[in-house]
């Protein structure tokens, strides 16, 4: 038999995952049939769940590469550029999300997925807020926490006025932001 | 035949969209089947849908509902008493909604009905942002159309958190967005 590499077996996971996005996006969730999953990635039915155990469990792995991918760029890039890109972002592929995290919230296995993919990026994420306070670049009047959860209030409000197809001024709504937690003059 | 007033036709509508919100909150959208629906409202189902002519019409009127109550909030007891509102909202009565919103956002019928409800409301909600910067309890150098944008997104994500199980702290939210659309010092 023939030995398949790690690398192989990455890039493989991926096209998978670039194409259920793609199907999920363009038919919804429910609508994303294996049949679609199949004509999207290129791959047989066979193929894409030797490598995840169902639709579920490939919904979960791309909801948290799209966090991971947010809370990389927050760290790496700042606020500004993670506000630009969520604004960019495919609203279909937005309301999935949406859909999906609110259509399973009571359902435990699904949330505990969800969490488990998430927990890692959650202490990056908060270090770099603790870390831009104490370096001076945030308001110190009011709790780290608190000016981290209004930056994901906000990001998950464009996220929710994206899938609403409202418009709105990227830049003027970065302004309020930053006005809203930059260190007071 | 007994001549049945407006009044009694009006408390009976209100009585099916209050078991149905219930309904829909406690089950969800599709697990609030028809017969749940009979024993959230106490009514046969003929009596239902003499009210309405579906299970989406009484979700769009509950929808629209909701919509009506947070902008009169705030035109009659201004943002930070909606914020308070809205934070105290029932998480799963906002999951509904919100997985509704997203899932059913391809649906022209859907949108247009959704629109029609909200359009009365949408004037008086800009006048009121309007007015408030002409009285110069708003920043004037960002245009009050954006100022009521971010205060619609900031209000969205406190949703989407509370529908995601995350606690905030609500007064340290309203400092922060109070900061970031008062008049600057």
């Amino acid at each position: 038999m023939p030995k398949v590499s790690e690398e192989h077996l990455a890039a493989r996971r991926e096209e998978i995952l670039a194409g259920a996005r793609t199907a999920f996006a363009r038919y919804g969730y429910d609508g994303a049939t294996v049949a679609r999953l199949e004509q999207e990635t290129g791959l047989s039915r066979g193929a894409i769940f030797h490598y995840f155990p169902d639709k579920l469990a490939i919904f979960v792995a791309l909801a948290a590469e799209t966090n991971r991918r947010f809370i990389d760029l927050i760290v790496e890039r700042g606020l500004d550029e993670a506000v630009r890109e969520m604004a960019a972002e495919s609203p279909d592929w937005l309301g999935v999300l949406i859909e999906l995290e609110s259509r399973l919230r009571h359902d435990e296995d699904f949330g505990r997925r969800l969490m488990e993919a998430h927990e890692p990026l959650q202490a990056k994420i908060t270090a770099w807020f603790e870390n831009e306070q104490a370096s001076g670049r945030l308001r110190d009047d009011v709790d780290w926490r608190e000016l981290g959860r209004f930056a994901t209030i906000v990001l998950n409000g464009i996220a929710l006025r994206l899938v609403a197809g409202d418009p709105f001024d990227v830049e003027a709504t970065l302004k309020l932001l930053n006005d809203a937690i930059a260190p007071r003059q």
